[in-house]
């Protein structure tokens, strides 16, 4: 495989919301209960939502940045890459790193949406939240058909509203979801007693793919007195073990047996360990703890359901046999600080030494494809979509 | 490799205390205060210790039982097997199993020996600490030269008194003492800010080797409402990732260079992912975490530092030269029921298929020798460790 002839599709990456995003998507009447994007007399960019202020308009977006700076996160539009907020430079942002199809996790609003959760009126948080994902849909994806994937965020205070927007959404093309990697951790029930059934029913029906982005419980393993930043860096990823540990253990995934979970940002180094142990574990312990998966063993049941995702993870892609070559999925990260833009093409390739053409290409876009239930190709000819081609659009 | 030809040394099992341990290791004067095994009218033995019942003799310790009842904790020493115990009973044990040589963790005491730091006289605490480790090392261990590594437990509450015991139990041949993975997690200081610096010392001096079990944080990763227990069991083993992920980014490795760390019952599988990790977080961002390890990557200093062990991940043994092949060591577990006891020497070479001999006896029994400074073959011939040899002993 030529680096050129790479096509590349990142199932996680970040928008930084702009100001404006409110201005098209919401009636009059509720126009002026709409987050507002307000600059502060010190410069600042916040958003105020019924009162109180949300003060980073982007947490970590460092793309373009020297890495010396990682640390501190900007509070300004002017201080951060307008791709991270303007839709027409986030696709030229896209062109000069190769990459044809993108899924973009929210911002300031948190990964499940937790801020429309908190208002003081429910039923106002409900118009936002749509205008919210209405925004997402049809401007932020809308305006370049083939080259996004849309994600909505979901009324996570009440199941049945949540499955009520899986299907409005669905209507208009949006196949995924953001969710929390463990709601428990939120205050809300966690996924063994039920509660989120209406929910988990809705994404099935629709073949709505449900996301998981570490961090979307607001923990993080590695968080001490004292500790370095390093180790939460190393550590997160391994909320996605923890998170598919859960459903796993669950009933969920029997329940719902068409329901999948993408395991966003959690790295696929950890699962020959992790498939291998839950099968150690069901094989060594169900006498006692009484799991039943029939005929299958716990490893096959997990490929059935979860996709991963890798940034920079040789030891994944050596063992992407034992993981399940069609379980694999390419994330950008784009603006974060984990991310390899504007050279992400030479990061993948570095990685992808040996692995045969249909194997690298399973893995940087046909299993996205196929599990989100996205059609660049119809909008993109092939010969279009591939990194030299969109990088000669940019003249990169 | 033939199985009767494996060499076993397990660097992680569980001794359960006899009622008899205090007897021979106090003196008079002590003799009293130090804790007592009860049996309670309801059949139960208990520890009582300054008026305080410790409720289990030996959680887990359920060797030999049906796998139904592996939830049941065994409360009555009659429930165990003697092996558990009793030291001619435990040889036996390792016999019929092919283990040369073994490890031993407390039970009742907890992981660090965290009973005596609970003492209402620390003088008293001290003494019995002291009393347990004499009879751990002359009592248990030198009953059977050659057959055992000895472990220390250490005065948590004070640590120059914790260096002053690693120098003391050193001058009798025990050069390995339990640590918690996790002390801030059991309301120490934890181990970013040097409050444990005269022990690290003190075991760096006598080639001491610091074990850290998981569960020795008393916590667990996957500890939530309502979920299965196999939750728990999938996930403990990444407490190993986590300690290892703590050491490594704080600058205690650093500081004593020639440090060892063992991390007893944390598998070996995701060593592969969680090295590449390690690098690419250094890579990606030590410009604004400030990481410094010279001309060396994290990986190396990790393979420096840290020894792994397995019970079954066939996933690691694949990734052995990933992973460092005189980092791995193997743990039977004994009496725990993650444990293959007494099928051990069949679990094993079922996951050393297409290994060279070399390689294996590295791991089974070479690397654990070189570590611990654990000398089995000046008592026991070579051709009598086998596991061949040592079940010809037991008829078995």
């Amino acid at each position: 495989m030529q680096l050129e002839d790479l096509i590349l599709v990142s199932v996680d990456d970040h928008v930084v919301e702009p100001p404006d995003m409110f201005d098209n998507h919401l009636p009059d009447k509720w126009k002026e209960l709409a987050p507002r994007s307000v600059k502060r007399a010190d410069g600042t960019d916040v958003w105020v939502y019924e009162g109180s202020e949300i003060p980073n308009i982007g947490l970590n977006a460092v793309a373009g940045r020297p890495p010396e700076e990682y640390n501190v996160d900007p509070t300004r539009y002017e201080e951060i890459r307008a791709g991270c907020y303007d839709i027409h430079e986030r696709v030229k942002d896209m062109n000069r790193n190769g990459v044809l199809g993108s899924m973009c996790f929210p911002s300031f609003v948190q990964f499940c949406g937790q801020l429309f959760s908190r208002s003081q009126d429910l039923d106002v948080g409900l118009q936002m939240l749509r205008a919210y994902n209405d925004w997402h849909i049809d401007e932020w994806c809308g305006s370049y058909p083939g080259r996004f994937i849309p994600l909505s965020i979901p009324p996570m205070w009440d199941p049945q509203l949540m499955a009520d927007e899986v299907h409005r959404v669905a209507k208009k093309g949006c196949h995924a979801v953001t969710f929390s990697e463990d709601p428990g951790a939120l205050g809300w029930p966690n996924i063994f007693q039920g509660h989120w059934d209406p929910f988990f029913a809705a994404c099935q029906d629709e073949g709505t793919v449900i996301c998981l982005h570490i961090g979307s419980s607001s923990t993080m393993l590695g968080l001490k007195d004292g500790a370095p930043f390093d180790v939460l860096i190393t550590m997160t990823p391994l909320n996605s073990m923890s998170a598919a540990t859960d459903l796993l253990w669950s009933n969920v995934l029997r329940r719902f047996p068409d329901l999948k979970f993408a395991l966003s940002e959690g790295g696929i180094g950890w699962l020959p360990y992790w498939l291998e142990r839950i099968d150690y574990v069901y094989q060594q312990h169900r006498f006692w703890t009484h799991q039943e998966f029939g005929d299958q063993l716990p490893s096959q049941v997990a490929r059935d359901h979860f996709t991963f995702c890798f940034i920079s993870d040789r030891a994944g892609v050596e063992a992407r046999h034992a993981i399940g070559i069609d379980n694999i999925t390419w994330e950008c990260d784009y603006p974060h600080s984990d991310s390899s833009w504007p050279h992400s093409p030479e990061s993948v390739i570095k990685q992808l030494d040996g692995v045969p053409d249909a194997e690298i290409n399973k893995m940087t876009y046909e299993n996205a494809i196929r599990t989100f239930n996205y059609d660049p190709f119809s909008h993109i000819p092939k010969d279009e979509a591939t990194v030299g081609a969109l990088r000669s659009l940019q003249g990169a």
